[in-house]
């Protein structure tokens, strides 16, 4: 299957909003034709395929009869700015192609199967991850509607712009009864499987993570004319508070702390920023440890700001526990990962997934992908073919021995 | 004189390219209006006027005989976008009101008088300032001419439409032994007199400016999976920079260092920042300091990037010597604020003025009005009608005991 995958992984990278690099985001023009190509690849395994009210390409093959409980395997088909390309779509693109062999095979099994190709995991749009399978677990903020993208777009007119009716989401709504388990199938986006030596491992839990918006409001000025002294300079504000989180990021082991964004206003080269904007984002795999770093982070941001005389406003906006995976479904990967003659290693996910928000309706599992140094959300993310291949099987034989619990 | 000057600041401030906000561009309808109504002033005021061949208004008020050379008054008459109303234009508007004075009291003196409100200086248009004073200074660069504005209209085009001969520019320029001394009236655009509550200040030097664009190449990653030890975090690193800018340039009078622009890439809330560019601006009263100071922040930025393995780059995009005021027009400038009561008081110019083309041909002096709050290019810019009257009164008085040296 490896070839067929990676043949896939690349067709779908060339649905970029720009020919020199991968970027795909929500309700854009190319979710529509990532969309438009994921389904006929559905239909070829013989699945029955739509798009859903959130924009998720939803795919089905029936069991042994029509209308059994699935087993639901997926990913997103969206991306970050200047992509890797395996993020996500390797996921979904894997899942139509053992649904394919057992299409190809004539095999029906005592359960459907439903491959999922979330519309928005990264949440680059918006600012709010996860829209498409919050949609699917029935647990969408319609808050967030009113969200505005980078051109003042709100969430619902992008949506209507799409040609999706943003009163009908909560129809993509899955319900609990007919969902045996949600699988996912990923890139580790980190260096612990190819530090072992290993092309796929079980995830035990995906890290828990707390993410603020932070706004500093400064005095804007002549970069002449204020002396340094009299300046409320909202950058050099932001700066020391980045350096902040680093630090107490740094402290411990598995917490990290990112600020990904920020913007200084007004932006010239000779004025002093008034206001800046930025994000955080903490994680770390067990709660208690990113809550403190998370608490001892804003203390420190709030005396940053009070010593420099600028206000800070931090708005949390997404918080998530770490989510684990289920013990039973754990031991059916690790049984699929012995079948192929790989041992079973677990390993903690320490970026969010799907499964954060599928776990309000089903028990959750995920078998990583071994990717080259550990590198994601870059163009230099890479697998081998061989990789691929070993993946499928992988999934392959977990599917085709899955059994729910009774 | 305050009541005369704030009505003309706001008759000029009313001829702009929108009635929402003030601004006048070079070689604009609203110049020719503009400088029609300086003209009426200048001629009220017992000067004769023109228009010179690069769009400057023009008064002579003649001395105790004719052809005497010349005291040197002025300013500009254009505007940044949505800009206030005292920038520049006081200066004009104030040396008219000082000639006006004289006149009034049939008073000739020594010297002849030059007021010149200058066509360009913020340089908005074309996006290169001073063309108005450095055709007076004889520096014009005729390369300038294929410049083109946001329309794709040339320089010298533009200059065609309105009326003025490219070929001529060369006449605007005034003789070294024909200008006793350049002097300039104008808001501080800064807070340092509102700071020491006073209206008027002698300034001692426009600051030069360094400027430069850095580049920080770090990697790229996932906000979740890449332990802090293992990041090459370019906005961590950017941070690390600019506090070492802001420490450096707190740590002596005058020195300013200022990082205006900020541009974090890819510029997602949960992506490793994996490249960043930024500016520093950096000036001082003196060359020495800046140049020093300038060193210095490069090679603090230097060993940021070592230590933190990621690359930058440093591109020097400005560089622009400290102008000083001359010492015999300052002790002058000293003399006439002590004259009305207020205690003199020195300080630099961090912003640009026309004074650093004029010095081509002639000392320079500078007096600087207290306005509020520092604020400038700004429509919030202000400045009390006590204060314009006290400043007028301070220029007069300079005026009616200026002395060039022997």
């Amino acid at each position: 299957m490896g070839p067929e995958i990676c043949r896939r992984i690349d067709e779908l990278a060339a649905i970029s909003e720009s020919p020199d690099h991968l970027t795909r985001i929500f309700l854009s023009a190319e979710q529509r034709l990532a969309s438009d190509l994921v389904l006929g690849w559905m239909r070829d395994a013989g699945m029955a395929a739509h798009v859903d009210t959130i924009g998720n390409v939803i795919g089905r093959y029936e069991g042994a009869r029509p209308g059994l409980p699935a087993l639901v395997l997926g990913s997103h088909l969206d991306t970050v700015r200047d992509a890797g390309k395996y993020d996500g779509m390797l996921g979904v693109i894997t899942a139509i192609a053992c649904v394919a062999e057992l299409n190809r095979a004539g095999r029906r099994l005592d359960f459907a199967i439903t491959v999922i190709g979330f519309s928005d995991e990264e949440g680059v749009r918006f600012g709010t991850t996860m829209l498409g399978s919050e949609a699917v677990a029935g647990t969408f903020d319609f808050g967030r509607l009113d969200r505005v993208d980078g051109s003042g777009l709100t969430m619902a007119q992008a949506m209507r712009a799409y040609g999706l009716d943003p009163g009908r989401i909560g129809d993509a709504a899955m319900r609990r009864e007919d969902v045996l388990a949600y699988v996912e199938f990923h890139i580790e986006q980190g260096p612990v499987l190819e530090g072992w030596g290993l092309a796929v491992g079980c995830v035990t839990s995906i890290s828990g993570a707390t993410r603020y918006e932070v706004t500093i409001g400064g005095e804007a000025g002549h970069a002449g004319t204020v002396p340094m002294t009299a300046r409320k300079d909202a950058l050099a504000a932001a700066a020391e508070c980045i350096l902040a989180i680093e630090t107490r990021c740094a402290g411990e082991p598995g917490l990290v702390g990112t600020v990904g964004l920020i913007e200084a206003r007004p932006g010239a080269i000779n004025v002093i920023p008034g206001s800046v904007l930025f994000t955080i984002d903490i994680r770390a795999p067990e709660d208690i440890p990113r809550l403190a770093a998370t608490q001892d982070v804003l203390r420190q941001l709030d005396a940053i700001a009070a010593k420099r005389g600028v206000t800070l406003t931090a708005r949390k906006i997404y918080d998530m526990a770490a989510t684990p995976c289920a013990p039973w479904l754990m031991s059916q990967v690790d049984a699929a990962i012995a079948g192929e003659g790989i041992t079973p290693f677990h390993l903690p996910s320490g970026a969010g997934h799907d499964g954060m928000a599928m776990i309000a309706i089903a028990d959750i599992g995920m078998i990583f992908l071994r990717c080259a140094k550990g590198i994601s959300h870059n163009p230099a993310e890479a697998i081998t073919v061989g990789d691929a291949d070993t993946g499928a099987r992988v999934l392959l034989r977990f599917i085709e021995n899955f059994r729910a619990p009774a």
